[in-house]
């Protein structure tokens, strides 16, 4: 296409608020036309969306909030936002120019305009799939680097715990911490889950918690000796295990509570008294206030890409069309690995 | 009396475990006797107890526990143990002699042969009520000090909140806090306390928490801008409130959770999700870890007390016999300040 040529451009809004589980007819596919070109004077970016990321968070934009949170809700009736790997069709900004490739906050369309050009990066390293810049190399990939050894301050030779264990995250945080030699025990909703957390990630154990009627006997299977580290990301039930088989000491890093986001009311989480007995820290993070990290993040996790050290599963689906059902099966564990939205190749 | 007299020794035994509130009838008065003399060689001391301590954590002590805690049971039919004042009557310890007054675990009974003499340690100000080193210069104390200035990291002109502020504990993180120029507010359960936490500790504001139908509602209106650091010694409700108030960054000192010890299960506390989107750090502790600081917080104290800077309430009860409703007491907020029993005047 050439520039300043008007194209359509699919979009995904979201129609309803959400109460409850999410249903596609909660988004919808609309067509609008966005003319390539920015604004002159503008220090914006326009852009072709190549991948989209479905992340757990984006749950929480799409209730209707009481009070204001973190997690801003989406306007209704605007388009998604989210990460995305995208190239740069035109720019008016120093730091892009046409062709490059970047990643950070886009929409969920073919192609941005992008004014917060703050949220985005420009890719240097192209030689590995450029979709890990919302994966390992992104998001997900920093929360397991910041959350596992900033917030947990692990040793060798410590038990780690880690729920939703394939997901984006977890599958980085098992491999960071078999890296420096603790013990990793992971758990996951499927048998095939399960196999890859132990044959692809390298996991000492793994489970299917949906296959354990009773999560505090399961746990003391897998920890005869406690857990030291606990990397949650799922909340409710398995917390209130976990809380019970905490080692004195321990450490629970809180990256997100994934088995929530659907409920009116959060379930209850009743053995917190642990947290005193046993001497435990429980701490949330998000990886916003730990960006300053990623150079060296970025450096180090390239490296051992390379070194065929760290692997990574992605669960990739193709066209914009898709992108709502797949957020949706971050919901009911469709995915394994990562979930990635192709809406373009390059 | 002679040493080597026989003495008759009253007793408060546990005689049945405790499920829910915790009653008179499940503590009883008995009559023994005992030698007032140390056996040769045994390193014991035999002390006669002039104050004893009623805490909150000998409750979960009551319980007998499915599965083995920090806080193992107490035997059922065994003399209660806890903290006190004693006088030694003799010793063969090196460390102890007759005359000398000392603090730590001791018996409910007029006499004790004590041979955990670790748990002993020997008086040297005696220029203060001796019943401090039950309070203000004991276990409450360092749990206030190690369990502010440690575990919350607080900085000049942070907020703070304290529940049950007027408690044993409460009262000296409200002053402590007051001394590096927090602002601190504090609950409790009666407007005398309230009135308490004022007048006496200089908490900047205070609130009955029995006349708030609306917890939130009562910390919106105590902290329009948030919670830095929240001192919990209550959780539950409370807890959920405190969650929805935090700032961002905030800390959270999990002294104790009183409201829940008599409750055959804890409450569900909801609005955990509140760690990760605030960035929250909860963390609970033991007094046992932090020994190693007594002696500098000791120091401190005493020069605190001695200049008026700081200040202690206790409610003092006279005679053993009124020790088991004294500890039931500390259930139902009878008590104004840290509860204390004179078993005998020295």
């Amino acid at each position: 296409m050439a520039l300043g040529e008007e194209v359509s451009n699919k979009q995904i809004i979201l129609k309803n608020y959400v109460t409850g589980f999410p249903k596609e007819t909660d988004m919808e596919m609309v067509s609008s036309s966005i003319k390539v070109k920015v604004p002159e004077g503008s220090k914006a970016v326009l852009v072709k969306n190549l991948y989209l990321s479905c992340d757990p968070y984006m749950r929480l934009k799409m209730t209707k909030p009481e009070t204001p949170t973190y997690f801003t809700e989406y306007p209704l009736g605007s388009v998604i936002t989210g990460y995305g790997v995208s190239k740069v069709l035109d720019s008016e900004h120093p730091n892009f120019k046409e062709g490059d490739l970047v990643w950070g906050t886009t929409r969920w369309e073919e192609f941005s305009l992008i004014t917060m050009t703050k949220m985005l990066r420009k890719i240097t390293y192209t030689d590995v799939p450029l979709s890990y810049y919302i994966g390992i190399l992104g998001m997900p990939g920093i929360s397991a680097y910041v959350g596992f050894f900033e917030i947990c301050s692990p040793k060798k030779g410590e038990r780690v715990y880690v729920s939703a264990a394939s997901g984006a995250v977890g599958q980085l945080v098992g491999q960071f911490a078999k890296s420096i030699g603790c013990c990793v025990v992971g758990s996951a909703g499927s048998k095939e889950k399960v196999d890859l957390l132990k044959s692809k990630f390298g996991f000492d154990e793994a489970f299917n918690y949906k296959e354990e009627h009773d999560l505090d006997a399961a746990l003391k299977r897998y920890f005869p000796e406690g857990i030291d580290i606990y990397f949650e990301n799922v909340g409710g039930a398995m917390l209130d295990a976990v809380l019970l088989n905490m080692r004195d000491h321990g450490r629970i890093s809180v990256c997100g509570l994934i088995s929530q986001y659907n409920k009116d009311k959060p379930e209850g989480v009743h053995n917190l008294f642990c947290l005193v007995s046993k001497r435990i820290e429980m701490k949330g993070f998000l990886v916003f206030d730990h960006w300053h990290l990623y150079p060296q993040f970025l450096e180090a996790t390239i490296k051992r890409i390379k070194e065929g050290k760290m692997v990574y599963v992605e669960d990739i689906v193709e066209g914009l069309e898709n992108a709502p059902s797949a957020l949706i099966g971050l919901f009911t564990g469709k995915n394994v690995g990562k979930q990635v939205v192709v809406v373009a190749h390059e």
